[in-house]
C-alpha cells in the first residue's frame, strides 16, 4: 500500500484549492447567478486564500443558445473582467472547456489578452485525442492547463492507463481524477490516486481530484486523495453542484492546516448567499436517489429527474435502476 | 501503515451491522417513536439482514422522570416484547446503558428471562472502573456485552491506552471506537482502529465503530474502520441521530458485499417512515454549525442549541466557539 504524503498536521505548500461553485453549481441553476453573487464569491475566495476560482464554461455559442443560459456558460472575457477587473490578487481565474462542446480556436484568446489563468479541459477517455489537441492549443496560447477525465469509474482500466500515458507526454500541468458518478470509495480513491500520481509525477505534473457527493464521500475522497499526494483539490460553497453536489469548501478549509487559508469569509458567504440560493428553490445535495445511482455506478441523470419530479418512491427507483 | 483486511469486493463474514435508529435517533425526538414505527423498523431490520437492533437506553427511573421521555429511554422488558414477541428471528436485540445513569442491578435481569441479547455499556475514559463493574455484571447475567468509550477524540492517548488494556482483561465481547464529536478524520480512524484492534484481537475480542456525521465523515469513517478490520458497524436509518446524526444505513448496506444484507426493505422504510419523521419537524443532519464543532473537536451541544434557535449566523457561532 502506498505511503501517506505527510500526516494530518503537516504543512503541504503544494496544495491548491479550486472553487468550482459557479461552474458545477451553474449546472443546478442554469448559470443564473447574479453579478452580486459572483462578485461576493470572488471577494470571498480572495479573502479565504483560495487558489483558483472557476468561473464557468467556455461553451460553443454555435451549439448553445446564449439566451437559454446564464452568462457563465460562456464566460466571455468582458463578463469576467466586469467582476475581477485586472484581478490584481493572488487568486487565479479558471474556466472549463468540454471537448466537443467548445469553439476553442475562436473563443480562447491568447493569455496575454485575457484575465483567465487556467483552462480546464473536460474529456472522456474516448475523446483523449481531441483533448490533446486542446491541451496543446491552450498551452501554446500561454495558459496553465488541466485535463479532467470524467466518468473514470466506468472506464476500462487498460484504456485509462493508455490515456494517462498519452497525457503524460503533453504539456498539461494537472491531471484530474474525476468521480463523476460519486461512486468511488476511499480505498478505490487511494489506488487510483497512486496510479495518477505515479504517471503525473514522472512527467513533472500535478494530480487533482474532483469528487461528487452521491454517497456522501466527496469530502472524504478529496482528503483521502490529498493525504496520499494529490494536490489540486476542487470544492464548492455548501457543496453546490450537479445532483448530489461536490466537496464542501467549508469542510475542506476546516481540514487544511496551511495558515494561508481563512475559513471565516466562507462562513459569512454561506449564511448570506448560499442559504438564499436554497430558499429560492435551487436543489442539490445527497439524497437517497443519488446514493442509489452512486452505488450502482451510474450517471445521475435518472436521479436528477426523480428529484425534479419531487418523487420519494426510492424502492421503485432502485428497481428501475437495477433493471436497466 | 497497517494493511487492509480484504479488498472492496471480498466477503467478510465477521461483519455485524447494528441499527441504532431508536437509541441515537431517540436523542432527536426524546424517544417519542410510535409503536408502529418501532415495529416496522424491527421488521425492516429483520428483512434487511441487519445483525443487531438497539432499542434504546436502560436509563435509571430514579434519575429520569418516565413521564418526560418516550418508553425507549427505559426499554422495559415488556415494551420490547410488545414489539418483538419472543424474537424468533436472526436479529439480535441490544440496549444501551450509560455508566452512572442506570440502575443496572435492578433493571438488567438475567438473560434467561429477557429477550435482550446484548448490553452496550457507554462510558468515558474517566469512568472505566465503573464500566468494568457493569461489564462483569452483565456478562455474569448471561448477556453479550460491548463497551463504547465515548469522546475519545479529547481523551489523553496514555489514558485511552490504559483503558483499553484494562478492558482487554474483562469478559467484554466488543470494544467500540466512538467518535462522539464527529471530529475524527479517516487517517485518524485508521490509526485508532489499529490500536483498538491490536488490543481487542489479542484478547479474543472484536472492535466496533460508532461514527457521527458532523464533518460528513460518518459513513467514510465507518467503512474505513471496516476496511482495516473493525467488524461491528453502527448505522441508523437516514442517519438519524443526535445533532449531525450517524452513519446512514442505506449507504452502509449499499457498500457491504455480503449477500445476507438486503437494502430494498431499507429504501421502503425510509420513503414511508423516515421522511414522515422529518416532515413532523424532527431535525438532524450535517449542517454548518456541526461542521464547526466537529472541526474544533467540541461537544455538539452548542450547535444543537444553535439549530433549535433556527440561527444561521455561522460566523458569529464560529467566533464564539473558538473563543471558548
Amino acid at each position: 500500500m502506498m505511503e501517506q504524503k505527510g500526516e494530518l498536521i503537516s504543512f503541504r505548500p503544494d496544495i491548491k484549492v479550486v472553487d468550482c461553485t459557479i461552474r458545477d453549481g451553474g449546472l443546478v441553476n442554469n448559470f443564473g447567478f447574479t453579478d452580486e453573487f459572483v462578485k461576493k464569491l470572488y471577494e470571498t475566495n480572495v479573502a479565504a486564500g483560495v487558489d483558483y476560482m472557476e468561473f464557468g464554461y467556455k461553451a460553443s455559442k454555435a451549439q448553445f443558445d446564449v439566451n437559454s443560459f446564464g452568462k457563465w456558460k460562456f464566460c466571455d472575457e468582458e463578463d469576467i473582467r466586469a467582476i475581477v477587473g485586472e484581478n490584481n490578487t493572488d487568486l487565479k481565474i479558471a474556466v472549463m472547456a468540454d471537448v466537443g462542446r467548445t469553439d476553442f480556436r475562436k473563443d480562447i484568446i491568447p493569455k496575454k489578452d485575457s484575465v483567465i489563468d487556467m483552462i480546464r479541459i473536460a474529456t472522456y477517455v474516448s475523446t483523449i485525442p481531441a483533448a490533446v489537441e486542446m491541451i496543446n492549443y491552450c498551452h501554446d496560447m500561454g495558459y496553465e492547463t488541466t485535463i479532467n477525465i470524467m466518468a473514470v469509474s466506468t472506464a476500462k482500466e487498460e484504456d485509462l492507463k493508455l490515456a494517462l500515458d498519452i497525457l503524460a507526454k503533453t504539456p498539461v500541468d494537472v491531471i484530474y481524477l474525476v468521480d463523476s458518478y460519486g461512486s468511488l470509495y476511499p480505498e478505490e480513491i487511494r489506488r487510483m490516486s497512486e496510479a495518477y500520481l505515479k504517471i503525473a509525477e514522472a512527467a513533472g505534473k500535478k494530480a487533482g481530484i474532483h469528487a461528487h457527493n452521491n454517497q456522501m464521500l466527496a469530502f472524504a475522497n478529496t482528503i483521502e486523495a490529498c493525504t496520499f499526494g494529490v494536490s489540486f483539490l476542487d470544492a464548492t460553497m455548501s457543496g453546490m453542484g450537479r445532483g448530489a453536489g461536490n466537496c464542501f469548501m467549508e469542510l475542506l478549509l476546516g481540514f487544511l492546516r496551511n495558515p494561508k487559508y481563512n475559513i471565516r469569509p466562507v462562513f459569512k458567504f454561506i449564511e448570506t448567499h448560499m442559504n438564499k440560493l436554497k430558499e429560492e428553490g435551487n436543489v442539490w445535495g445527497c439524497d437517497v436517489q443519488y446514493m442509489i445511482t452512486g452505488q450502482r455506478n451510474q450517471h445521475p441523470r435518472t436521479a436528477i429527474a426523480f428529484t425534479a419530479e419531487k418523487r420519494t418512491d426510492y424502492l421503485n427507483f432502485f428497481q428501475t435502476i437495477i433493471e436497466d
